[in-house]
């Protein structure tokens, strides 16, 4: 029977949430088979200091001490470089810059870039990591929509790359080939996640659907064989970061025409299955190791070592129908995949 | 205070259904202020016979005898051209074709044109009117996809008229500049109907929104910004086909992530007062006249006399807002515009 191991996967980009949403969804990292979680700042407020990080931090663990939570501070125009250098000693590991309303709860979002730079310079000084929302605002007056929003932030990612060269970069979640293009065009400092879901959806999976809504929206065919290509390739700046986001199931329907549904896609608690099978749908299984856990280590500075023995197996199997919801009442989550198969089990 | 009168406003594209739906949707006509439908043949099953849609025609009659209703025929294998004769006698006005699974009942659609020819060379000659869906199914492998199957239809367009130049024909609902363009670069024999709502939406507000989903979806900024041109500028082989379509509101409505929402788009009992609000909102009231009513009679036929008086008199308002739902129990339907606000109302 066919088996695969797995050392120490991570997942480089999560949303864990807060209160009894938290407490259902985060035992869910390891569930679905991940050591390591990135953790998203974007909460109510979101985390803008040391002492908020750390405090969800401890949040986090007493929910469930078996995984390695790495924090995030959230981009703002409160964020002082005194505070990246507090925060670099308590362990944080990056900051997380959000345009200005183009996902969740990102109303406190960037505009420009400019003001952040003493910010960048603190961060690349004390070697910390930013992430990207790499998505600007729609904007009908300069033809700017959901479908051109990731392509028309690049130059950002251009600029921050020659402004700050030595600042590791991560373009979060990426969908287009021309994002996969840029980053692959930038030097080592500059990685790049991508999601499990955008390896499978396209906009006619959304147009409809709003359970397949995300942002960034899941773009062409085209655009999502580049993302397969990346992985196929091997190329070690481009790893996983789920963007698992969990949200209400009533949240995620549409009743009304007056309210739109939240946008984000459940995939914590089958990833690594569901990772696994994609990758082998498109031929690159033997690329698993990478993109779950080595590549993002590696960029990261979170190598394991030699003597490591946290892997977790693979076996595959016939089929397994993953779970139509997760848990109860009011915090009802539908994980992505709802009620179809997926090729791989977790020992 | 400030008033405007149409005369005899004609919808050129709309879906009146059958049954229960039927008896809801049809007076809808009227009160939005139309004196003429162009009823699609895409019913279960679909209307493909000169009997079926004459039959169809008393059963609109029956329920609202004060709108003159336009029949058509569905394209399909099994219409021929002594049908199309047959047809053109009993006052049968145009045959619509599908391309095979785009949109609501259209699993019987077309995939390739050339088999139709003997029937479009029959049409040609009794001058019947063909009415294209003008988009392409999509298909991952060759990129194409919700947002550019239009486009990608454009070539077959551009095929049929050059094989058949004194055929009328219109492309219905388009929602691109490239096709504004295609249409424009045709001689006097094609035509184009563009509806209210892809006036007002864009991609933006379909993503997550379910009730805004329709095929063709709404497009780009740019793309209905070239919409509005040729409004603005008063071309006459471009007019209202309002695409009206209702569903239920259970079927527009997402509740779990394998059931899709209907294609469709409902404003046909506001229809009027609509377009009104949405030509003044880009400068165009002037051409509400030859929008909604002279030049898609002309490129029917169905000028109007001189002496006629049947004109629909608007009234500027403060506000009227948009009822939330029409209908009752299963048969609810949820118009555009509801709970919005429209600067119009039918005296």
């Amino acid at each position: 029977m066919a088996q695969i191991s797995v050392p120490s996967p991570a997942d480089f980009h999560v949303h864990l949430r807060q209160g009894k949403l938290a407490t259902l969804v985060t035992p869910h990292v390891r569930e679905g088979g991940f050591a390591l979680a990135y953790v998203m700042p974007n909460l109510k407020p979101p985390i803008t200091s040391t002492a908020q990080a750390l405090a969800y931090k401890a949040e986090l663990e007493a929910i469930d001490p078996t995984v390695e939570y790495l924090m995030t501070l959230y981009l703002s125009p409160d964020l002082m470089p005194e505070e990246i250098v507090k925060a670099k000693e308590a362990g944080i590991v990056g900051v997380k810059s959000y345009p200005r309303g183009v996902t969740t709860n990102s109303d406190g979002g960037i505009e420009s870039y400019e003001m952040y730079y003493p910010v960048f310079e603190a961060m690349q000084r004390v070697d910390m990591v930013l992430n990207l929302h790499g998505e600007v605002p729609s904007d009908a007056a300069t033809n700017t929509h959901v479908l051109n929003a990731e392509p028309q932030f690049l130059p950002h990612l251009h600029s921050l790359h020659k402004a700050f060269p030595n600042l590791r970069i991560v373009l979060e979640h990426a969908t287009t080939r021309a994002a996969i293009s840029a980053v692959k065009a930038c030097g080592p400092t500059v990685a790049c996640t991508i999601t499990a879901h955008h390896l499978a959806l396209t906009v006619d999976d959304w147009a409809g659907q709003s359970f397949n809504f995300c942002k960034p929206v899941a773009k062409f065919p085209d655009d999502r064989e580049a993302l397969r290509e990346v992985i196929w390739e091997g190329h070690s700046r481009f790893f996983l970061g789920s963007d698992s986001a969990p949200h209400p199931a009533h949240s995620k329907a549409t009743s009304t025409p007056t309210q739109g549904c939240a946008a984000g896609i459940y995939t914590s608690p089958i990833l690594l299955p569901l990772v696994a099978h994609l990758l082998e749908s498109f031929g690159a299984l033997d690329k698993l190791d990478g993109f779950v856990s080595t590549f993002g280590r590696r960029f990261y500075r979170r190598d394991l070592g030699a003597e490591q023995t946290d892997r977790v197996v693979l076996r595959k199997v016939s089929s397994i129908v993953v779970e139509s919801t997760y848990g109860s009442g009011e915090d009802i989550v539908v994980p992505f995949w709802a009620g179809k198969e997926i090729g791989w089990k977790i020992v």
